[in-house]
């Protein structure tokens, strides 16, 4: 296991920068020490950066590696010039190219908002995240006809987070509603869900995962045995089938990819791409 | 304004690709077209790839612009054989110089868990969406030595969204506290945050953006009025400076910015870098 320090620097918030970063070095049996170096936007800020990047140098005798999506032309200049680090610069690295392919100059607009309280996109994702809050667990029946996608599943199938992560992600409202013994006794979806067929997306998981998740919250209780959650499970599936509800399960799957397959299926009209 | 189409291609979710693809396009004065072709895992799914991108090509009259995340040799040869796009390899193009820097192979593997739920970090990031949830508000005093941050601050100056945040992102267990008029008689935090102090940090706002964030909700009430805004924030800040809090302002921040400068200032253990 080879030791390095990763540097991530820019003059925003370094997200991008260290998402990124950390995609690519997943491809690398290594676990290197991260210093994230965000808001590095004046020139004293770009020499401390230099200094540190350099010390870090110097005191383990290998060049640290630095993901950069500085902006500004000054700062990325200052740590050009000056950092013994392998500077990879993910910005310039495709801003170049797609500057002579559109044959338009980039704008070198450093990554923040100037003032975020007046965008509009930004205001939809508040409002996307408070509306998925409300509607978590059942706990509204308003305003669905304002919903996006409604989730449905047995309790600690993967609604909540999921839910979370398409507002967060993705600007879009979303509700979730737990199938719970009632409606299995009925052999019917929640009435009041009867109307947005269309926006409604179904979570299963395999039971024996689900036991195990829910005997972290409830040991030993009816609620985590194995038997309660399979006929919960296979309840949930036949009620789902009948209603010819779009499904699948999240058993082996992370909330990206659950949220991801949910949009590729119901392609909400305001995620218009 | 020039009209582009824009692909973004992974073998995984795409997320990585799209997110860093966007923060370089809004270098651009364009608004491209989107499109999202997530789990491009199998050759016939990379043909269906490049027949999508060249059909695009043909009936545009342009070269659509192509983010790529694509891990696997095998489906970005037949993008890179066939496809008429203009390919901007972003694994590639940093993957084959670290390679080269640390004198080791990449491993080639797709952004995809083979199962997330044996992964403990993924695992920690649910428990702590999980406890932000169920800390949101000041629901709960319960746990609060588990948590890595605690927000302060007066009804909608920002805690929930950031909190959510730290937690989706980070894996950080967030909790947060309004501070209301009876914590302004009293002239005191909360009691039950008295042990926390290292780990609370302070949300403000201006009063006239708050005021009109209250409007949305509860438009001509008490509670949005500017002179109770401005009261209600001066209390509250206040309070904070005497019991040394570290706080900032909202008022123009985004989510992340917020939450990117709370880890600078807080650094929580957990996050070890």
């Amino acid at each position: 296991m080879t030791h390095r320090t990763v540097f991530f620097v820019s003059d925003g918030t370094g997200i991008t920068a260290e998402t990124f970063g950390n995609a690519i070095l997943a491809q690398f049996e290594i676990t290197p020490r991260h210093v994230r170096l965000p808001f590095t936007d004046t020139p004293d800020k770009a020499h401390q950066v230099v200094r540190q990047i350099n010390h870090v140098h110097d005191v383990e005798g290998r060049r640290p590696i630095v993901f950069t999506t500085l902006v500004d032309p000054q700062m990325l200049a200052i740590l050009r010039e000056g950092c013994k680090g392998m500077l990879l610069d993910m910005f310039g690295t495709f801003v170049q190219p797609i500057e002579a392919e559109l044959g338009l100059k980039s704008l070198h607009r450093v990554g923040r908002f100037s003032d975020i309280s007046r965008n509009q996109a930004y205001h939809d994702r508040i409002e996307a995240i408070n509306f998925s809050l409300q509607h978590d667990d059942g706990q509204s029946h308003r305003d669905l006809a304002g919903a996006d996608v409604i989730l449905v599943g047995v309790s600690r199938s993967g609604k909540t987070p999921t839910s979370l992560y398409l507002a967060m992600q993705f600007g879009l409202k979303a509700a979730n509603y737990p199938l719970i013994p009632e409606d299995f006794e009925r052999q019917q979806l929640p009435s009041a869900l009867a109307p947005w067929r269309k926006k409604i997306f179904g979570l299963t998981i395999a039971p024996e995962r689900l036991a195990e998740i829910r005997a972290e919250r409830r040991p030993n209780s009816r609620y985590a045995a194995l038997d309660n959650c399979r006929m919960e499970v296979a309840e949930a599936e036949a009620m789902m089938r009948r209603a010819g509800i779009r499904w699948l399960s999240t058993t082996t799957k992370s909330i990206e990819e659950i949220a991801t397959t949910i949009l590729q299926d119901v392609r909400p009209e305001r995620l218009n791409y």
